[in-house]
Formats: C-alpha cells, structure tokens, sequence
C-alpha cells in the first residue's frame, strides 16, 4: 500500500503553527480505502482462511438472519448499549441504522468505515459480527409500540436481583465480537462515533473467552468458576433454529430473535473458601469434566432420578443443573456468555462475573420459566448475584445494500 | 482425568443446610494437581509446540534472566502494582517472593498453583509470563535502601505530566502476560490472593495487543492512534543485549533490568480531527507501513537532513520520530507497550490509550534523556497525555527452587 502522504499537498505549516486540523483527512482516508478495496491482505471474501490466519476470517454480515448470534463464539465481545436521544424519531433512526449497517458491513469484511480516520485497524476482521438489538425505547421513539414483542421489556424482579441502572436497560444494543481485542476496540469506537449524533452511550460491557486458537474448536468454555459454562445450549441444527428463530409472522418478526443480556457478580472470595465437592453438589456436575453426577462425559443426560446411599439424589434438587434443565428442545435458550474481570479491590478481592447472554425466539415462553426456577431455589445464587439486566429484539438481517431494522422502520 | 469427586466422601448434607464451607477441598485439589503432573494435555514441556496450539506454548521461567522482558509480546497483559502492608519486612518479604515464585514457576508451565481453588483454569499457560518488579519502597521495607539502583525512583516531573496517584507508584508489580485473557486473569486472581498477607493492591492496569495469530509473527503493533509502534527497539541479539541487562555488579544487580511503566492517556476526540498527512509529520513516519517519511520501509534509516521543496527537513525537527531517536545501540529502550480501551462517556468520548512499558539497563542513562526531550518538544504531547508512571528495578531470574529476589533478600 503507497502511503497517501506523498500524494498530496503538506499542510506542514500549519502544523507546525497550531493550525492542525487539515481538511484534507477524507483525502488520504479515501486512497486508503481505495487501497483497501483493491485486495490487500485481510480483505479477502468468499476465500477458506487458513487456520493460522486468525486476523483475516470473515464472518458473512449480510441475510436473512444476523450474525453473531449462532455463530460460534468469538474470543472477546463488547455489549454497547445505547440511549437515544430525545428526538430521535422513525426518520432519524433510518439514518442513523443505515449509517451503522454501513459501517457494520464493511468492517466485518476488514474493508475500513466510510469515514475511518484509524484505516489500518480496519483491516483484520478476526471474525468480527456486529449485531444490533432494539429495546423497548427504540419502539417507543419510532412510535412503533405495537410491533413490540410483548417480552422485549424489562423483565420482572427476581429475588435474587441487585440490578443497578448502569448496568441495566438501553434503546439500542451494539454487540460487537471478535477474536482479536484491538479489532474489538476499533469496532466499538467507529460504531459509537457515529452514533452521536442520534444516542448517548448508556453502558459497556466488555468480556472475554479463550483466545482463538487455545483451545481446540467447539469446546465448552470456562467461567471464572472453573465450571464449564454452556453445555445445555441447543445443538446446532434443528434444536438450534427451533430454539432461537422466529420462523413467521410479519416481515420484522421473521427470522429474528431476542436476547437477554444480565451482569451477574461472581463472588469468587467465598466460592474460594468451598470445597470441590460442595461445588460439584450446587453446579450438579464435575468441574472437571463438566459430566453431570450421573455420568462420565460432559454431554451425559443426567439421571435426576438416582440416588445414592444416603437416599437423596445424586444430583441435588436444588442444584444448578436440576433448575435449569430443559428436556424440550423448543424452551431451550442459546447462552453466549462473556467473561469479565475487572480491577479487584485495594483489599484484592476480585471484581469478577459474567455477561449472561442469552438467545431465544421468545423471553416469556423459554427464558423467565428458567429464570423464575433459578431464582426460587438454585443452591448456586449463594455465590453469584445479577447487577445488570437488559432485554432487546434482535431484528432479521439484511440483503447487500439493505439495512437493520429496515423491516420495521423502513 | 477423573472426577476427584468419587472418591472421598461427601458433605452434601451440610451443603444443604447452610454449612458449605468444607474444609475437604484441599483435599480434591492433591487430587487434581496430581492428574495435572501425571501429563494430561496442556502440561507439557520442552516439547515443541504446534503453531495452533497456542494455549499449550511455554515460556520457560527459570533462567538467570526473567522472562516477560525479551519474551516475544504477548496479546495480554496485567500490570498489578502492589503497597506492602506495614510489618512487611524482609523476612517477610522473602516468605512472599518464595511463594508467589511457585506459583509463577507452576502457572507458566500450565499446572495450578499450590492451593490453586480453580485448578482447571490453571492448565492451559499460553506463554504466560510473571515478571516481578521492585519498586522504591520494597528496598526501603527490606531496610536495603542503599541496594536500590539510584534511578529506581519517582521520575522527575516533566511539563507535559498530568499524573494520577491511582495509576502510579507501587511496592512491587506483577507485569502478567499470555496469550489468553482467561490464563492472564486465573494468575492475576492466583498471585493477588497470596499476596494479602503482605501488600494491598495499588493499582492494576489491563491491556491488550493484537491476538496471538492475528498477524504473522514479529510485527510491530499498532495502538489506537493506528500507528505501528515499537518500530526503534533495539534489534534482538547483541543490541538488545546491551540495552536492557545489566552486565555486571552484585548478584542482585546482574542480569536485571529495570522497568518504566507510564499510562499515556490518547486523546482520539481531536486526534481524529487531524488530517492524515498531518498525523504523519507528528510521527515522522507513514501510518501505514512505519517508514520513516524520508524511507519507504518500516525499518528504513531515517535521514534527519533531507530536506523538501520548501527547504525544510522532511521529518520536521519536533516530530516524534525526531525526539524519540537514539542512533546509539546502548541508549536505546526496549518498549514493550499494551493498548488499553476503556468505557466510553456518556458522550462517547473514548477512554483510550497506551500502557507504556519500557525496559532498560539504566533509567537515568537510557530512559531519561529520550523522556527530557519528547516532553520539551513533541508533536504528538498535543494528543498525548501521561496520567501514569512507576519505575521499578526487574531482580535477576532464579533457577529452578530458587526464588526471585533472592540475590536481594535471601
């Protein structure tokens, strides 16, 4: 790639007087992008990546239904919720939607921003989905109320909650994930730039599982529990669409999906103080292997009828296994959880925990009677505490040359 | 691996009722150390590692030098700068560094620490390194003062410094690097644990590069301005030999080093402002292949005298290139920086920046003078701001049942 610099006119004076803002920059952007459209490494599409060549898979962002949410988990994901700002109307967030579906389709194919002033890292995609999510206020300010699903709100108050606001709630969700964290990072700042205009930044979540290419594929990932975290997910296939996507209704329900996105405090300080076999007893499976007590392997069904010597159950009735089990495929949810770890206390005690998030066709039918069951009695809400919670609609995907949302506010 | 579960009894019935705390656990962890040691997956060493396996890579931690200085950068990192509670003395200190030792020398090779509580996050190393720093008040706590390196010392303040007491100074750092954000943040959650007894946290900075296999191997990285940098660091071998270790002295003294840490907060609000051609006189280099403006390629000589049509050199005399340059192998510092990416504002103003890390033989002949200079006259101070910094003296390694800080303490 030439340098752009060589090009063009130096506003050097200016520089160097203080006069530093050149209007030239979209210049030099667009020699870049024309660099970049003109096949370069990590622009490819179509092509099989090699293993190795973590930096430049590509995750398809265009059809019918949106990325990032069957796709297998990226390594690192930052959850940007938004806040629209008053007036932000139908009309406004047409634009504002086709701008980030713009942006959203280019950087997902390691093709900069339209208007990308840090080009270079938009080369690499590693993978890179960026998935949206309407809230309840997205409706209310298109003043499309009607064509909310009833279970896009705030959900009821569990016993077990200490939300707080800042992490709670949000118009607009930008879910943005991918196996490389400055790839991430550059993502998050094109995406919020343009969103100014039309919403403030209401929180961020950033997380993280293993790093691409550290664990053989389709493992089961780890929490900062040492439990294996996501084996009842649906299978992939015909469990998997059944559980997760809206198969009809009217052109903004069909293929969508919605997620549940809750900040649960893991309090490591007296899980630490537990032994391993009382922990096994409240998750209902060994951590080592993630088998239910039943059984030897992770996939195991287990036995909830067993008992042991002492005539109780092998696996306890009130253990997280027990209350979360699904049999039916159809009332099954999609977990998708982050990881996040933050800076521990001067006292050293971790601030740790997980962004649930969670994929299903319908809140009410398959998530809350979990939730509810989780909430009365699951020996593991000892140790862990939910401080956030947000719901959205995560409408059908796009053509090329279409844009998010447009089935509902088009 | 089985299950340690199976085989002890169960206190399920205190579980039940509340007294979860069984004092068995220790017990299950023999167990799983022991499956550990026994070479299951991801215990290995000295073996050649497959390029794909990146959670199973070692770098090894004994030696006469500490790793995590030459080591090639890992996609992760934890600052964790440590205040030693008072009573912390020699002795104690040598109880501390002895067992923070082992538990680096287990977790760099992929076992769990001795009383590691999730041993499972403990298996897969990625090329973690621990590198111990001693700052200012651990020689004064050991009653060593007069051992301590007389540039191992707050820096003198430089114009440009807004610094933050929360992001400065520390006893001791941990500076914890792998290529797996969970391994980075099951050892920061390890060594912070065994350390309070002895010292609270100060401060603990996390930061990120691109993801191992992201890019081929041995490029230089980029930060969010979406400059490459690191460009200058002394090349591997004889120069960076020369640059970083101390040659000689006391024991306590050879094959250290020592270590800058300054957290430069990048002010991308009006770097994105700056047009692209400005952006590179303020560097002195293209953004994007890190020549320098008078080169065509990354590691290109730059010529300082050349000069343009309007008769001024064409690396301006206040670039950063300019002020940064040392031709001197035995001057140079070897950066070692990590991207670090915050929550934005409400307003969607970044939280961005660089954890600067820089290892050298001398702060006060190396460091120093290239610091005098950038703070004098840079162009780039203008969106560069040091909120941050800490210096700390990088003790000799250990060899294997040897701790570090030996030399110093023992």
């Amino acid at each position: 790639m030439t340098g752009p610099s060589t090009a063009r006119p130096v506003s050097r004076r200016g520089l160097l007087t203080g006069g530093a803002l050149a209007a030239g920059g979209s210049l030099a952007v667009a020699a870049v992008l024309a660099a970049a459209r003109s096949g370069e490494p990590g622009v490819r599409t179509g092509e099989p990546v090699a293993a190795a060549r973590i930096g430049e898979a590509i995750e398809p962002f265009h059809g019918p239904r949106q990325a990032g949410v069957a796709t297998e988990p990226q390594a690192y994901a930052a959850f940007v919720a938004l806040t629209l700002r008053p007036g932000t109307d139908r009309a406004a967030l047409g634009r504002m939607l086709r701008l980030l579906t713009d942006d959203a389709a280019r950087l997902t194919r390691g093709r900069p921003a339209l208007a990308d002033t840090e080009p270079e890292l938009g080369l690499l995609p590693a993978r890179l989905t960026v998935t949206f999510g309407f809230g309840p206020g997205l409706y209310a300010a298109a003043g499309l109320d009607e064509r909310r699903p009833a279970s896009v709100a705030a959900l009821p108050s569990f016993r077990v909650d200490r939300l707080q606001p800042r992490w709670s709630g949000g118009d607009l969700l930008l879910q943005i994930c991918a196996d490389d964290p400055l790839t991430v990072a550059h993502a998050q700042r094109v995406l919020v730039k343009d969103s100014r205009p039309f919403a403030t930044v209401r929180w961020v979540q950033q997380g993280f599982r293993r790093g691409a290419g550290v664990e053989p594929g389709g493992r089961t990932q780890r929490n900062l529990f040492g439990q294996l975290d996501g084996t009842a997910n649906p299978r992939p296939g015909g469990p998997l669409e059944t559980a997760v996507w809206v198969p009809d209704g009217p052109a903004w329900l069909r293929e969508s999906t919605t997620l549940v996105v809750r900040r649960i405090s893991m309090n490591l300080e007296t899980w630490d103080l537990l032994g391993r076999t009382d922990r096994e007893l409240a998750v209902g499976r060994r951590l080592d292997t993630g088998a239910p007590l039943t059984g030897a392997a992770e996939h195991d069904v287990p036995d909830f009828a067993a008992t042991g010597p002492d005539g109780l159950t092998v696996i306890p009735d009130f253990s997280h296994l027990t209350r979360a089990h699904v049999g039916d495929d159809r009332l099954k949810i999609l977990r998708r959880p982050y990881n996040y770890d933050g800076v521990p206390t001067a006292e050293g005690h971790a601030d740790s925990g997980l962004i649930f998030a969670s994929y299903q066709a319908d809140v009410a039918r398959q998530f809350l009677p979990i939730q509810r069951r989780l909430a009365e009695r699951d020996l593991l809400n000892e140790w862990t505490t939910p401080i956030g919670s947000a719901v959205f609609a995560v409408p059908p995907g796009c053509p090329e040359g279409g844009w998010i949302g447009q089935q509902l506010l088009g």
